[in-house]
């Protein structure tokens, strides 16, 4: 992962763990269920959007790595693991 | 929502939080891109079953009393934000 | 199931199993491989909207009908089917 | 794509097909909502499964090769197109 990519996740995920402790205020101010059921969907896409770009770096880096060197098991387990990635998202 | 569920999900959305908070650390100590967003996912996971447990509650508490009242707006507007909820699960 | 929406949803799956059809001859005349996984990515997205649509008759009919009558354990199983397909969309 | 996934693919859409013409004729036989969406979500999880395997192969053949080879932009326009498709799941 570039540093980047890396500073940029770190900031988005401190922000959603703030976003959760305020969904937290939101339960103990007895706010409306729905409203409530919205906010953490919302922290749930933040999340996907936070493994994006995480995954787009990876491929960039790491992969474009694996692809280039001589290590056929190596590149066979980099790509494996992306097809799960993958497959965790539309389970 | 009754009480229980409330209880229930602020506790488990502060380990929610605490999840993310650890997953900021796993990005500071440079840890493999694969395993962040495992994490990251597991954390997308955990979000949608809070949901679906306040939803649970919501249908056994709000929607039951709006639909067994006799305002019909009041129920419709229940029933539409339930399909909302879920349309946004399968985006 | 209002008679409407049924209508609907079977001229909708017509319109899909149509379309899967369509990703075979991609396949068959060998098209790129990512314009074939949008289509299918677009027939799984056009395979919830039809979900959702029964949903909203299901909870507008048979779910309302359950919470006015007066057999609880109706009610309770009734509720916890549309919990679990939303379980199953945010899987 | 190789020969052996997109063989497996045409299988698999054709069977999906089918499915759906079967959950057609569910509704039809006026079967209980919930039982047509939980067909409905199995046909969405069988989609995916196959987008999968397409993703697979592409990664392993495509992919492999663009960034093997010597063009920046085609390499750069192949991982765009993987996140793109690795978005839309997670949306």
């Amino acid at each position: 992962m570039d540093e980047e990519t890396r500073a940029d996740a770190i900031h988005r995920l401190k922000s959603i763990a703030g976003h959760v402790n305020g969904i937290v205020r939101m339960l103990e101010e007895e706010r409306y269920c729905i409203d409530v059921i919205k906010q953490i969907q919302a922290a749930q896409t933040a999340l996907a959007r936070v493994s994006e770009s995480i995954l787009d770096s990876h491929l960039r880096t790491c992969v474009t790595t694996a692809i280039q060197g001589d290590d056929p098991a190596e590149r066979e387990r980099m790509l494996k693991e992306v097809v799960e990635v993958f497959r965790y998202q539309d389970k």
